[in-house]
Formats: structure tokens, sequence, C-alpha cells
């Protein structure tokens, strides 16, 4: 069999280099390999971000311009949008007949992020949020899903859910695997990089900016003086170096382990590394920002492409369901 | 404003002369004034057969010969399939996404019907029933809902979606209002004739079915010989006098209570009713029964009105929720 990529991002906010780390590098690699589908999550954004219908209208462009400008390139990455494709949603209701409540609010993932509203005012939609994701992945029958560590739960609900569809009726849908992306830490030392609580650099971010934040962010605390022996296992700055210079970072350790590296220098390298990497996404993202039609002709054909294996996929889901009711 | 009824059954199991009284002879009354729209609930019946495929299909083309058999007019009534229309699954996920958990499990219905499971247990699709109703209800932006009393809150629950969508975006949908029909008694004197207590009359009985069933009925069990003075009003044949004799049933108390009238002459009366009413249905039935490529064609025809009133609501909601990306 051959292998398809899906991958995608809820539309409430900008990506940043947590995303980059995490999830973008893999799928430009992985792109080159694979058929990818890349998902812009309209509707899983509604969960939580249903009062802000504009702002996930403006995201949905500016993750398109996030995704263009690393170098995830249309002409091998079908990207798409998730309202668009009803049967995203069919099979969400479908699916929804053959997960119990029970099951879905011990999902690990779901009660992390219920933690401040509690199962009873959590929204129905936002409780069922691993059975949509499930829809997403089976939908173009999926077989290699790059996710964070946190999505792990979801995906392996998804696999459930595929075994029991495929149990019940025919063996229609194909079980996903989850290749898991690195974390990266934020600028504060927080475990996880992450635009809510402030920590991130994003993608189109300025010189001046990255500049700024890498400048005013957290480095080992004991590291007083310039020759202060530091702990580069606790500092942010470290943990860049091993993610974006991983052929340089050991001498980094020694510098800062020995004193003979001073945090501004070293925050010095970083940025500089970062720029090399910004640079090129800055320009590409310009030069597509102002072809605003070529970014909307990327997301009509994505989207038209993604509707065809979708009603493939409908079409067998229907028959192994005995709802092809007209022959 | 025009009004517009929406009405249905999930395609579960025969109609029956409960469902005749509580809903049916309203249909085929309503049907005359305001254009009506018929719901086969094939995607509602897998929140508790999703392990019956086949059950629903078979019982989809039987519950259509009872609409027809009744007098529900194709060219009055839109009859179409749920599962065709994945408006309503889009419409499913998208009010998902207002409605808490907690409002669902604390639905009346809801909590009656998941008596045995509870609510740990309880499928996902099963807690968002009456979001899928109000799914079926909005979709076609209906004003009249004939329900039985049980129905009751989940109406109220379509209302809220309703307004709630209307303040949130746009007021692009229309708040239902139902219209309660009467419940009848079963067979066994239960309150509700069901087909899963064993104590219905289905709509396709034969004549020695529903001599056999009222013969076997309950009566008042006071009456040992013929001319005991009888109590009507907890006999189910009485009941059945004043469903379907409107016009007689006063005479019936009378000769009942005083005793001159007796269970078999009484149950006579009624069988004979029941047979003015049914022959009629069985001869319709039959001349469908007989022609199912007009069934399907009638079906066919239904769906694709249906499907159309749903993209213009769906076009309409799409635009309230600015996810009309494309102009």
């Amino acid at each position: 069999m051959t292998e398809r990529v899906l991958t995608g991002d809820r539309v409430t906010g900008k990506l940043h280099l947590g995303h980059f780390i995490g999830s973008l590098q893999n799928r430009v690699a992985l792109q080159e390999k694979y058929e990818t589908f890349v998902l812009l999550a309209d509707v899983q954004a509604l969960t939580t971000h249903f009062d802000k219908p504009d702002l996930i209208r403006t995201h949905l462009r500016e993750i398109t311009l996030d995704y263009l400008s690393v170098g995830i390139k249309p002409e091998r990455s079908t990207i798409f949008i998730q309202s668009m494709i009803p049967e995203i949603a069919e099979l969400t209701v479908l699916f929804s007949m053959f997960v119990t409540v029970n099951v879905l609010r011990h999902n690990p993932t779901v009660k992390t992020e219920s933690k401040n509203s509690g199962l009873d005012d959590m929204y129905y939609g936002f409780l069922g949020y691993p059975v949509s994701q499930a829809a997403d992945i089976t939908f173009c029958k999926a077989t290699i899903v790059p996710v964070g560590d946190d999505q792990l739960p979801h995906l392996e609900l998804a696999r459930k859910i595929v075994r029991r569809f495929n149990e019940l009726y025919k063996p229609v849908l194909v079980e996903p695997k989850p290749i898991v992306g690195e974390r990266l830490i934020g600028t504060d030392g927080n475990s996880k990089m992450s635009k809510s609580l402030g920590n991130s650099i994003t993608l189109d971010s300025t010189s001046e900016e990255v500049a700024y934040k890498i400048k005013r962010a957290k480095t080992d605390p004991a590291r007083v003086h310039k020759n202060d022996p530091g702990h580069p296992d606790i500092c942010p700055i470290y943990a860049y170096h091993q993610a974006f210079r991983p052929d340089e970072y050991p001498e980094i350790r020694e510098g800062c382990e020995k004193g003979t590296l001073g945090c501004s220098a070293c925050k010095a390298l970083i940025t500089s590394t970062l720029e090399q990497l910004l640079e090129p996404m800055r320009e590409r993202r310009s030069s597509y920002a102002a072809k605003p039609k070529i970014v909307d002709d990327i997301l009509i054909s994505g989207t038209q492409r993604a509707r065809e294996i979708a009603r493939e996929t409908m079409a067998e889901v229907r028959e192994a369901m005995s709802l092809n009711y007209f022959g």
C-alpha cells in the first residue's frame, strides 16, 4: 500500500517555531516521498472560537502563507479547507455512533484542555474533538499522521474507530500511524512553545522581532557574570541550538559549561541561525502575500482535490454500511 | 412568512396505530395547507441500531410504504432520506459547538432513554441526538414540527440553538413551534403503544392480525361477566373508540358503564372501525409495493428537492458564520 500523509492545524493563530520543529519540517520532508494532505481545520477552530468567525477567516490565509513560506509545495501537498469537505462532517456524525461518552471524557487531551471548564460545561463539539479528528484522518485514508505527543491519545482513538468500523461493516478504512515530532521549549523556559503562553516566535517575525525575543529569552539564572559556568540543559537558548544547529550544539554546550561562551554571544549565534532559517521564508511569504489570487487558487484546487478523495471514501463507507439505497 | 412542516421517523421499525394517532393523521392534514418535509431518519436510527444496517435498509422502504398508505402524497410532501443530505451532518457538527454536555445530559428524553446504560456508557451520537434533530428541523427552516410529548424537550433545545445561532451570527435560521399529537395506549394497557413493548398494531396488519390483537387486548379486569358494569377509563379498547370513533364513543361509555355492552361486542365494533381505516391503507400499500421503482423515484426526487433547500440554507449559514471564503 502506498503511504498517504494527513496533517494540519487548527485555524486559531499564526504558526511559530514550535510548529516548525514539531511538525512543519517533517511535512516538508514527507511531501517529497508521499502524497500529503494538509488540513486547515476551521471547523475544529470553532470548538473554542465559535464566537470569533472573523479571526478564523483571517488566520486561514495567514496559515496558508505560513505553509507556503516553510516550503510546503502546492504541487506536492494538497492544502484544503475542512469546512468545505461535507464528507468530514458526515463521517464525524457516523463515527459518533460507536464511541462512548466515557471514552471521550477520559481522553487525556480532552481532559487536560477542559480542566478549566469541567466536563459538564464543556461544549458537545469539544468533547467530540477526537471523533472529528478521526474523520479528518480517515476521509483521505491517511496512513501517516505527524503529530505532537499530546495528540497521541486522539490518534489512538482514531485507530480504534477504524478497527471498529472495519469489523462492524467492511474493511474500508485504514489505520493511521503517528510520527511524533519534537516539542520545542518556549522563550520563557516553559516546556512548550505556545501562542497562548506568549512565549513563541512566529514564522512571520521580522529580524527585529526575532532579535528582541531571543534577547528577552530566559537563560540559566545561575549565570550572573559572563564567565560563570552555565547549565545548558535548563536553558531555552541551548534547546534552540540543539533544534536549529544540530551540527554545532556540542561546542555550545562546552562553551556554556566552561564559561567560555557568554549568554550574549550565544544568543547572537542562535539569532543569526534563526535569521538564516526565516529569511527565505519571509521572501516566499511576501511573494505569495502579494498574489492573493494565487493563494486562493491553491486553496480552491486543493479543496477540490480533497473533495474528490472524500467522495470516493464516502461512497465506500455508504456501501459498507448499506446506506447506498439506490444501487 | 409561509409555514413549513418538518416531520419524520427513525427508521427502526414499521409504523403502527400509535404513530397514526400521534402524528401521521396530522401530517396528512397539514400537507394540504403547508409545504411538508418528511424525514426518513436513517442516521438517527444508527444511534441505537449501528450494528443492524440491513434492518435499517429494509425499514426505509417499509416506512415509505407506511407513509404512502396513510395518504401522504408525494406531490404535496417531500419524503427524503437523512443520510443523503450532507448538510444535516454539517449543521449537526456546527451546532455541536454551542451546546454544552450539561444541557444534553439533563435533557429529559435523553435521560429517560439512557436509563439503562447511564451517561458514561452512552454513545456520543446518542447524547447528541437533540443537536442532530435541531439540524433536521433547521436545514429546511421548518416552522411547524408535529411531535409526541416526549419530544418536546428536544424541540425546546432546537429553538435555543436557533436563537443562539441567530444572535451569534445573523438571523438566518427559523424557530420552529411544535404541534403535539395525542398519545395512544398500548393493547396491554401501557400508556404508550410501542413496537418494543409488543403492544402495537402495525399499519400493515392483516384483518386477522387486527382481530387477534384486539381480541387479546386488555380490558377492565373487573368485568368478569358480560353484564358487569365496566370502567372505560382504564380500558385500552375504550381509548381506541375515543381515538378512532370520535362521534360514537359517548354511547360506548354508557353501554360499558351500564353493563349493556359486553366486551366482545365492544371489541367487534372497534375491530370493524379499524378495518375501515386500514383496508384502504392496505390497498394503497399493495399498489405501491408492486411498483418498487415508483417508490424509489419518490425517495430520489424527494431527497433531491430536500437537498436543494439544504444547499440554500447551508450557503446562508456559511455566509453568516464567515465560512464563505471565496466570495
